[in-house]
């Protein structure tokens, strides 16, 4: 018999119990299609109950139904948690100028374009997963606001106050959900693999293409030239080698435009 | 030999070419795995020189730079046109009641609740298309803008505006990149896939939580009354059946605290 104290302490040894056995997830769903799109947790219960051949009683789901609703709460609380980002102003404006572009907007703007430059990634890009990065790269703002590019200084202390960030906002998720966008997080933030890079690159690609449409719009006010694009830039040879041309190509029309200092 | 006169003749040949063969893309890829992301414009002239036993010499090759080159300036005329919805209002208030949401970030929010609810969609439900889907399915609105759901009137002739914007948004883009997207819309339009029901249910349910979080925001404007919300969160019961019990039990909660009328 399992002895069960509280909720959290279920919740806690079912989750030690899927960890340990990975492959039952899936047997249950080929199994069972009725099982593909059932919540993780009651699936959990399910695969225990069966392993310890003990009859679901009234208790036992009594208990799943909290879960279900802890697990739900905790849901709804991170979706309304993260419309805070869109009240973080980055430096980049609206095409049209009218505005000072916010980073939900700007998550949006990317993911699209993981849709729209697909073809140009490198080999081994997951698309869906980049799809995901470019949504989630920027909650890690909603306590520390955006971080200007070349702001050298700001930039040092970035990664330790966006660090608690990551730890506060999706520490609101079920725990395994909250695992899964830091994990997607911090493969964006290294920039190691092919998904990353793309979306590092797509991150780099957004920006500029304002800069250049707002005839130099961030750049003027803050007195960047070409080199600290050239630099802020080279991502995207990693993760669209494709598009390195184009976007050389764009720095020196841009500079010639006067839009961008040439040094 | 083939008789090219000017690129846009051959891009259209070309896209007859792949429609005529759909089983080349995939062999290819298979055979060589460096054509996995390779522009599928390249790849069908590849397969085309490959069919007719043609050498690729120095006049197709300018030709296909000059393609890749058309092709890469319609996504980028698109990406920046996009940026227009940013600028498209909804009734719907922030959480923190500071203004109104824009269609872009709305848009954002959506997507990354197809993640985050991932789990309480039907059977069938392919999310990393309904994620595509809500990432696109506003883009419509930039022409013609917002039209308040309860606007009987303007939900009339909303249709007809909004038709009219796919053909011009989504025909920026290289031919079958626009048809993929108008694809997506129409899908989601017609509300019959599981993926578009779930797509469906999150556009309700995002707003339902922002006018229960600033405590009847939009329904006070509009002295919007519980039936109005109830016929208007019906899909929810199609998209994600697990969610309706919440659903009800969270109108119910708003009329008693004053958020909504009762009738």
């Amino acid at each position: 018999m399992i002895q069960i104290n509280h909720v959290e302490t279920l919740q806690c040894n079912v989750s030690l119990h899927l960890a340990q056995k990975p492959g039952l997830l899936r047997i249950l769903n080929r199994q069972n299609p009725n099982f593909t799109f059932i919540n993780p947790v009651s699936l959990c219960l399910l695969i225990m109950v069966q392993d310890m051949n003990l009859q679901a009683n009234r208790s036992l789901q009594y208990l799943l139904l909290k879960m279900q609703q802890t697990r739900l709460k905790q849901q709804i609380e991170f979706i309304i948690e993260i419309d805070k980002l869109k009240n973080v102003l980055r430096q980049t404006l609206l095409i049209d100028s009218s505005r000072r572009e916010n980073s939900g907007e700007h998550s949006w703007h990317l993911a699209i374009m993981t849709m729209i430059l697909a073809e140009y990634a490198i080999k081994g890009t997951d698309i869906f997963r980049a799809m995901k990065m470019t949504l989630i790269h920027d909650l890690v703002e909603i306590d520390t606001g955006d971080t200007f590019c070349y702001d050298v200084k700001g930039n040092e202390s970035k990664a330790e106050r966006e660090l608690q960030t990551a730890n506060r906002v999706f520490g609101i998720l079920p725990e395994e959900q909250g695992k899964e966008l830091r994990l997607l997080w911090d493969e964006f933030e290294a920039r190691e693999t092919p998904t990353a890079k793309f979306a590092v690159a797509l991150d780099r690609i957004q920006p500029f293409l304002h800069n250049r449409e707002t005839e130099g719009g961030t750049w003027k006010m803050h007195d960047i030239h070409r080199n600290q694009v050239m630099k802020r830039m080279a991502p995207v040879e990693q993760g669209t080698p494709e598009l390195w041309d184009f976007m050389l190509a764009e720095i020196e029309t841009c500079v010639a435009a006067g839009y961008l200092r040439k040094s």
